[in-house]
């Protein structure tokens, strides 16, 4: 039998790292690395402190790194688009998988919580039910970028009594949600929120949550849209890539 | 000036409290202590592991525990009971900062993270507005019972691109919203999944997650919820109270 781990590491800061999250960090024989794109090198580097910090000195560990199967940024059907990308990820895992020596733990390492728009928990979950490795397999939950943004705005994420939507930037761009008067946004490469102008709606944006380079702006949606494109584009020129979540809702 | 630290101890588990939780632990002069009812001897006594656990030894702190203020639980304006139960809570708040010296630190352990359905932040903040005390306060997040619900039942959140609401038992109450196929249902006193049997609905149920109580079940609904009722009910004598939250989805 061989154990994975499927670690949330939390929205950025290593100060989010629970003390579940540091003893399954302990437990860990051989970390899978799989980033990808222009993020991968800062990326890798955060997750090389949050290893350095908080495993003991001690505990020996061995990283395997493959590289990210490739996505199409723009395609024609989206949901066949993402089931192909899991199909390639899951056929990368079986191979470190296959790799491993029985008895020994993995640990992925994911970003914020893996139970939110992350596929690692199908992944694993699939190669489990497929049978062809013995394997067993725990989850780890770490402090999510929502978390992360409502913490920093210092903020509840519902007002009182009421719900709140979590969702997609290509969900938002259908229509503000009906049943939600609160939406947070997350995976939004379109800036989504410039089409809520003009209906009293209020943000709260931040990205890079957690880290040095945090940006945070709230306000109403028609005051502080522009700054919001503005500083997003600036950062995402100067960084090459940009994480960014917002809350929006109805003032 | 005083501090004021608002910090997420996560939904149980000792162990899920962050680095950064830890260190605003060790921060603290004073907590301040408010818990109420059945539950508030297990709460209490938890909260005592954690503290003995995470604060360092030679670190001086001190305890001031107010009764948390009366609670309609059937009001006939739930909102107005909430805006005065919000009142009288900062009133104690109050009276507790005003026994602060000048630039101390104050701890507020919350249960799960702050800005989820919890009016601690809400309430420092008008605190802080009002301005007969000059504070000023940092939000730090925990795991919240959703998360682990999810990692638990070690499941995603949210189906492949699609939304999640996050809602209440009294809200649900009011029929399976339109936007949402995957519902988290928080704060739910009066087993309101019963109502949505028949519907083709999946169930990941959880009680005292986190905890040595624990409760999972999963299932079809309509498979389980008499289990579920059951067993809620019975865990609920045993206990004298029940915390509980669940994802529904449509299958």
């Amino acid at each position: 039998m061989k154990t994975i781990l499927i670690i949330g590491i939390g929205a950025g800061d290593p100060d989010y790292l629970t003390v579940q999250a540091i003893k399954a960090l302990n437990r860990t024989d051989v970390f899978f690395l799989m980033d990808k794109g222009q993020a991968k090198t800062k990326l890798r580097a955060l997750r090389e402190v949050i290893c350095r910090r908080h495993i003991a000195p001690g505990h020996p560990h061995r990283f395997v790194e493959a590289p990210s199967p490739p996505r199409d940024t723009q395609p024609a059907d989206y949901r066949a688009c993402v089931d192909e990308l899991n199909a390639a990820k899951q056929a990368v895992f079986e191979r470190m998988i296959a790799d491993m020596a029985d008895g020994e733990t993995a640990g992925i390492l994911v970003w914020g919580d893996p139970m939110l728009y992350d596929s690692t928990i199908r992944n694993i979950e699939a190669i489990a039910v497929a049978g062809t490795h013995a394997i067993q397999y725990e989850v780890i939950p770490g402090i999510s970028a929502v978390q992360a943004l409502a913490a920093r705005h210092k903020i509840p994420l519902n007002r009182i009594a009421e719900p709140v939507l979590l969702t997609t930037g290509r969900r938002l761009a259908e229509g503000f949600p009906a049943d939600a008067r609160s939406v947070v946004v997350l995976l939004d490469g379109e800036d989504t929120y410039r089409q809520f102008t003009g209906q009293n709606m209020e943000i709260y944006w931040g990205a890079y949550l957690g880290t040095a380079d945090e940006i945070l702006i709230a306000g109403k949606l028609d005051e502080v849209v522009e700054e919001i494109h503005r500083r997003r584009s600036e950062a995402r020129r100067k960084h090459g890539w940009i994480m960014d979540t917002y809350l929006m809702r109805r003032a």
